[in-house]
């Protein structure tokens, strides 16, 4: 029996019902002009400055086609206030491009809109504006986010310095577990999960949480932060070496899951995978020393999970992995690349 | 002989090297952060108000997959420019969201930072961020442009009044026209088209001109202004609906370049594609009878070229075109849908 299913095509449901049915709801801002216009209109509050982040995700390539749609809508907005987050700014609007095929259902477009919905409302940003069109290709989605911060006060990858302490927040390594279980179930078995591990894993990798909540801790402590997106000694790499330094980091230092343990123990030479492959959307923080302690205490205090895993050393323009056994761990790729 | 050309793929050429050769040249401002990080730092003037606008193109809808790469820049940026400019703002800087295909060529690459590089250079706006990713599907880009206009002076599409001069910039018609003659190049002697001819339609489809000069104008004298992407008569439509208002258009006002004339000439019943296909990235502006002669003196002055081409008329929500004869022209479809 086949669903009548309402769909984006043939002139069922026009751009502009499409918009005004699953959108406008999300369009809270007064700037968003309730999605009835070409543009929206920002009077940022004065003595802020505006952070811009700006992240697409294409089916199959950060997404797989049979994600569940709210998880997708989730994503798409989640990578971006990653970015916010890394830099210190609060949410603040954001603008949606949306990238359809042809037979899109319009059970799927409401799916999507509530996942983003959800999120949207748990990290207080305002949906003002955006594009929707046809594609013959897979599914797109690109999220413009903009963040406010007080002027002069964003962090940035430069600014680390020598014998800075690099912190983690969270765990890393779990969306890779859970990308690769999502395409090899028998993984699972073989790694002794437990249907909850299984679970886990899977919705680290379909529903990553932005730490916006960590953002003002990295604004007051942080020299230099950066998101993991691409993969954890990759992204490292990247900060250290704008903020020319290097990085030393200690693989038994490194923050994983009990589902991530467990894997580990079964597999130990997964542990190169786990901190290169990416999609963690954790914040790497450059502490210096002196305020370590405060910035450890008010983490606690916030309940924000943050763990020193090395520190920026060196000025070679490399982030190293020691081993347990005290020697540098030798890495294929250190992180994930789209050429 | 097959060209050793330098591809997107295997690794021969990273994102970041991509970014560093095509795209860091075009980051101008000191917000781009050389777009060495994840996201942009902006401090807006004061007193001013922000423009934003999003649009996507993706080959095979809104551009062909043999455009010149150049051309291809230029219209991801263009689309994006005309919004502001129908909101009165001036450029500021903008984000840059590419999908490439696997095998993009870096030629391919080249070409098209340079187009977008000379309208970048002509508008005065600067790249300061975006995202570069790998598709499995038709190449496609993102921009999202911010405007700035002095507090509370951005024109909307809601604001038109009864009885305001409805004006257009430029001449309708000729992308559809360079669309068509790209398809079925017999169709240019069917029309009579000299090469000039042709060569000036196909560019008007390849290149539009946003017309960013109008925006002062359009500012000062508009209550209500649209960019015309999806054809003329449905977006005056959306403009006089949004502002509870109808529209009353003559066919014989509108303005048409001389290959235009020479091909409705050759088959009158084209009016009706030339006011409905879109992609003509003018302006359409509701400017008070009292204030219409300044509107025009200033626009003479400065050699920008703008038409009256009828009302806002009635509250139908309805905008109407009127035949040479005096009667109602029939139109099929108002304006061009994706789906």
């Amino acid at each position: 029996m086949v669903e009548d299913v309402e769909r984006v095509e043939g002139g069922r449901l026009g751009e502009f019902d499409l918009i005004a049915r699953y959108f406008a709801p999300l369009a809270t801002e007064a700037a968003a002009l309730g999605l009835r216009d070409d543009a929206a209109v920002l009077r940022p509050p004065e003595g802020q400055e505006i952070v811009l982040s700006c992240d697409t995700i294409v089916e199959g390539v950060h997404f797989l086609k049979d994600d569940p749609p709210g998880s997708i809508g989730h994503k798409a907005l989640a990578v971006n206030l990653s970015d916010l987050a890394a830099k210190g700014a609060r949410p603040y609007v954001y603008l949606l491009a949306l990238s359809l095929p042809a037979g899109t259902a319009a059970t799927w477009l409401e799916a999507f809109a509530s996942g983003l919905g959800e999120l949207q409302k748990l990290s207080g940003i305002g949906l003002v504006g955006g594009d929707t069109t046809a594609t013959p290709g897979p599914l797109s989605v690109t999220v413009t986010a903009l963040g406010l911060v007080p002027q002069g006060h964003a962090v940035l990858r430069l600014g680390a310095k020598q014998g800075d302490r690099l912190y983690v927040s969270g765990a890393i390594g779990d969306a890779y577990l859970g990308l690769r279980v999502l395409k090899h179930p028998a993984l699972g078995r073989f790694w002794g999960f437990s249907d909850d591990d299984t679970a886990f894993v899977v919705d680290r990798y379909r529903r990553p949480k932005p730490r916006n909540d960590l953002a003002l801790l990295v604004r007051n402590f942080a020299q230099a932060a950066i998101d993991v997106s691409d993969g954890l000694m990759g992204d490292i790499e990247k900060l250290a070496r704008v903020s020319h330094g290097g990085a030393l980091i200690e693989a038994s230092r490194v923050p994983f899951s009990p589902a991530a343990q467990k894997a580990l123990e079964r597999e130990p030479a997964l542990l190169e995978a786990l901190v290169t492959a990416g999609d963690d959307y954790e914040i790497v923080a450059a502490v210096p020393e002196a305020s370590a302690r405060y910035f450890e205490a008010e983490a606690l205090g916030k309940k924000l999970s943050v763990t020193m895993i090395g520190r920026v050393d060196g000025s070679s323009g490399e982030a190293r992995l020691l081993g347990p056994d005290g020697n540098t761990v030798k890495l294929d790729a250190k992180g994930f690349s789209h050429f």
